[in-house]
């Protein structure tokens, strides 16, 4: 059996502008996911007893049977559509490496105290250390690129071509990165204090892209909103590489009004956006596609988190230390 | 003794993009400041009972004695400020017609249930109501057109040039009327069911004002920001023409996410927007210069009253109007 484990990421700018080409910075943090993967005879069978889901267990055969558990059906269609996709990834990755590995079936245990779907990444995270742990076990060591780009793969069919390349080349490289299009660059990163605000639910990813997409087809001014967010991201990068705190606060809390200009904010957001800079923050926007889930806020860990734990909108509240390890390959 | 009196006024879109020479639409409501003026001898006497300043009743003359009153100095100035202006006003409206003003000295009343600096346009419709009174008092009936102008003049004097003719120009014409620059034009509007939440409090819109031409000037990205809020505006005149709600509320959540990018929205603000959104708008926004004050919700009138009613941070919710009059001579 081989474990891997791969983190969360917030945005600290430019989600929903990356769909359209913009530059977005994700930054890992230290929640994970992890999977442990064994060979095994008989059909897929997976074990995901921390993914938020009240814990299931099922065991399938190609995708064809569905497993009965108690959660709604399209959670569990998208875990497994991810689990699924990133056993294939393996298969492949093994296969042009010249390793027979159709016949090769596994248990896939999901450990993960990420939250699902509140914008912290959690799907990136399993698809990437469930395609690096089952490499392995087939007998491969992903080069991470390679690893990242298979990640992406993933997430792209799974979520309908909706995907950015930000969530899994974030979960395998650590610190912050960027992403423009199809590339992808590790940046130089000082230990910020970050604190996330969790809000207990969960915005639709989906719907809230497609919504974007609408209102920035109805009026031309959304787009030059999107374009700002982009510019927006150029000077944040700038803040990043110079520790500029102040400026990077500015321009979280600016991101934010940008976003909820996009009609993707919500009203628990934003009372933990306040929350926070009543409390202190330099600046906190949402992070993640919104509509509910988590905001990012800069700032004084111990002062925002108790801040934020005094706003009735928030669930929980935690220090988000950097990340810098990306994929860990826990047994080596 | 002769009464005027003229309407506050809420802007359905583009508060602070217009010192940047974009259009904004403001639109008159039905809530009035009216001004008494009487001819008396000695200096000027100014009877302010509702400016929601506990009250003051002063005499003074010239402006060069200081009143004693229990109000904060600077609310104390302003109010003068105005209402001596206005008076300046009238008097040389009057001069310009042969009429010899500069020895008459007048007592005023004022009386407002426009809440002050709430971005309500109490201070325009002061400065509207009491030129027109004092003029008439003098035996001269200005044309609107010189009313709004004046009016506009005063409001430039007290407030450091920071000041745009739309609240003056709306006090005067009522109904929602368009400005761009020195252009004013009043547009065919209709009887929108518009609601406003009052936080009771107030922001200070010079540094308001200030604020956002100093992010405007240190960031390009929040110039083409507020260039996109004029390009809303011109959509919204559109959506006001054809009395398309669903258009017009979906443009002011946009304006209102605009206005929270430039820094001016508050954790009250952003409450009540999402109390009336919650409660049913069609869309809602902070209206005026923001940092406290007032919310405009655009949608049935006693659902969102009440929607606001329940939110902690709303002090007060009303149904306000479409006030076509603008100015009215309650005496005529």
């Amino acid at each position: 059996m081989v474990t891997s484990s791969a983190p969360g990421k917030v945005y600290l700018f430019g989600e929903h502008a990356v769909v359209y080409g913009e530059p977005a910075v994700p930054c890992a943090i230290g929640l994970r996911a992890q999977a442990a993967v064994e060979r095994r005879t008989g059909g897929l069978r997976v074990r995901a007893g921390d993914l938020s889901l009240d814990g299931f267990a099922v065991e399938y055969n190609g995708g064809t049977s569905t497993p009965e558990v108690d959660v709604p059906e399209n959670l569990l269609d998208a875990a497994m559509g991810y689990v699924n996709g990133a056993i294939d990834q393996a298969r492949e990755a093994a296969r042009t490496r010249g390793v027979a590995a159709e016949e090769r079936s596994f248990e896939v245990t999901v450990d993960s105290n990420i939250p699902l779907g509140a914008g912290l990444g959690s799907s990136a995270a399993v698809v990437v250390a469930t395609i690096d742990a089952a490499a392995r076990e087939l007998g491969v060591q992903l080069p991470r690129e390679e690893l990242a780009d298979r990640a992406y793969r993933v997430e792209h069919t799974v979520q309908d071509g909706g995907a950015s390349r930000a969530d899994t080349f974030c979960a395998t490289m650590g610190g912050a990165v960027r992403i423009e299009g199809d590339d992808c660059e590790t940046l130089a990163t000082p230990d910020l204090p970050l604190v996330v605000g969790y809000d207990g639910g969960a915005g639709d990813t989906g719907e809230l892209v497609a919504q974007v997409r609408g209102l920035r087809e109805t009026h031309p001014f959304v787009a030059d909103t999107v374009s700002a967010v982009g510019d927006l991201v150029r000077r944040g990068e700038r803040a990043l590489a110079a520790d500029d705190r102040e400026t990077l606060g500015e321009l979280m809390d600016i991101n934010h009004g940008l976003l909820s200009s996009l009609g993707v904010s919500a009203r628990s957001l934003d009372a933990m956006v306040w929350a926070a800079r009543d409390g202190g923050a330099h600046g906190a926007k949402l992070t993640g596609a919104g509509g509910g889930g988590c905001i990012v806020a800069l700032g004084d860990p111990a002062e925002l988190e108790r801040a934020l734990s005094y706003a009735p909108a928030c669930d929980d509240a935690f220090h988000a230390q950097l990340d810098t390890d990306g994929l860990r390959r826990e047994d080596e």
